[in-house]
């Protein structure tokens, strides 16, 4: 399997995961209010899309970063980086489900709906760890990168794997301090390295 | 037709048939009960979503792993590539069905679209076959390939033609158990070699 | 401009459209009949599911044939393109509105559907001669091309601005018809060399 | 990060959002009145699917001529990047609220959906000249281009900041002429050499 195919699929499917975004963006004029109205009702669903946009940017930055150094893709990186754009794929669906529930009101959907949202990041954030996991894995055996370099990175880089729990806790309290917090987040690493392109 | 273009193509169609999954999730929150209880009775979507994700991501690992092969892209090998994505792109539509009869739980309409997603899967592997037929014969011709050694290899690949079937008819009895057919398929084939790359 | 971000932005529009095609399928299982009632009642948007994808495939090869022979990407060229992209673009509503006639039955509904399917067709043609007279003029000049041996180049390739307002007018008469022509003149330019390959 | 990674990422989102714009032109035979008549009621649909088509594909163009100059890929320059495509994501959406409102009627309505028609694009173009403030600040430093000429290409390439703006009061007054303007205004950069690929 070469890298650049690998690559290739990896950013359709996450150019296309972005773009769908905004097929949760709709409002119906001539039906229930002013169009004016509509728009302001439907706030969460703007808020949800440039806070997804930015979170699907950043896996798509950051999918980059680390690929630049894998070495060999076998059969189990593959599967990882599958496991990776299944979660991101969900991504328009969480996001729509979390703007409807906050459109709508009602407290215990809005919960349930924050954990889905936070739950899909969490999921990719996982596989992503493994992912880099066993790139570095190669760097490692080849001696590109030493153990105690690798520690460092794999615990920078899984970062996410404890940050979007606690996000997604956040968003059981009140959800739209967890969409603030992904925005910042996204912005973050957004400008600076990440353990895996400083490695 | 150079084969970069025909393998780009391929990989776009790909990326998006299997991002379009995604639209088959969703769920109404604010209407017809708990946002909860409409996650737990979308429970097939969700089970139907993770199948179809590895059954399109396995075609495109195993779609890389046999253009590798292709010397010259003729007319025959476009056509049965082509037939292949036509398969392939309906199987949004097979998941959405098989999801949609499994959640309002109709045992006819169960069955009816067990065989259509069934179907859809057989109808791939038809035409993957072909189009490893065709790549196969241009290596026999050449002698990159022995008769007996692309006979096995045009038997192991096109294990498909036979298995999906008997999975479909597995799906007519329980569909739940076709579907968990192919997620196991699905993982053996990412994780083994196909006959196309031991070629 | 290079030919190849053009080729990829080109291959890029084609196999989403292509892929949309899909959205055109669907049924709704546990409302109004069986589930395959209701695939029997829509027929149409099968068989106008293939055609489609059939014809979209079609242009995707003969783009590719005769953009190998493009040397200059000069602004005429990318203006036609687009106009080609943007007719190719609105098949998957001609083709989603022509079934939707045919599977509702009104008679005078299904002409005006078969004329807006046809006419998406000509535009396409009709953009696909511009692009194809902007490349051989580029060969014109330089030598390449003579001008009789581009004349007939021209007659040949232009050959869908005429056949495609007849199947057309054929669709106006019997839309079943009319879709058969175009599956059958894909089939056809896709096991044929075009004029622009051969040239 | 590689400029070939960020175009190939740029290009799939651009071609996937210009063609999801097919997903607003939909009618629905066999429901109130006549095909006929309901192509005709959706007249706006299809003039605005037309403009932003342009409007897409001349960002497309554009964006591909000032990224030949891009040098280095900073982070400043991924997220500008990223700004921009989540403005020019968002066009589907203007685009059917516009097409929605202006068949719909109602004046006020048709006031805010140009607002918001006109506001998507002002934010592209102001991330625009952004983007191309970033890149000519590298040509700046490496001394490929001087300050004055510098400045004289911030000037025309900005020019949508102030045109744009201008357009969408247009829109407040009439619409139509708005989207007029808009397809004049892509016409003329599409045949015309922007100020990024002249400097």
């Amino acid at each position: 399997m070469s890298k650049t195919r690998l690559e290739a699929f990896s950013d359709g499917v996450l150019a296309v995961a972005i773009t769908l975004l905004v097929l949760d963006l709709h409002v119906d004029p001539g039906k229930g209010g002013s169009l004016l109205a509509q728009l302001g009702a439907a706030w969460p669903s703007f808020v949800a899309y440039v806070v997804s946009f930015l979170v699907i940017g950043v896996i798509w930055v950051n999918h980059h970063s680390i690929f630049r150094f894998a070495v060999t893709i076998d059969r189990l990186l593959l599967f990882w980086n599958l496991m990776l754009l299944m979660f991101v794929t969900t991504i328009p669906f969480t996001t729509s489900t979390l703007a409807g529930a906050l459109a709508d009101g009602d407290a215990s959907d809005v919960r349930v709906a924050a954990v889905l949202y936070g739950g899909a990041t969490t999921g990719f954030a996982v596989a992503f760890t493994f992912v880099w996991g066993r790139i570095t894995l190669d760097l490692l055996r080849s001696g590109a990168m030493g153990a105690p370099e690798r520690k460092r990175s794999m615990l920078r880089f899984s970062a996410g794997t404890v940050l979007y729990p606690i996000l997604t806790l956040v968003g059981v309290l009140y959800a739209p301090a967890m969409l603030a917090g992904f925005a910042l987040v996204s912005v973050y690493y957004l400008f600076n390295q990440t353990g895996a392109s400083e490695a």
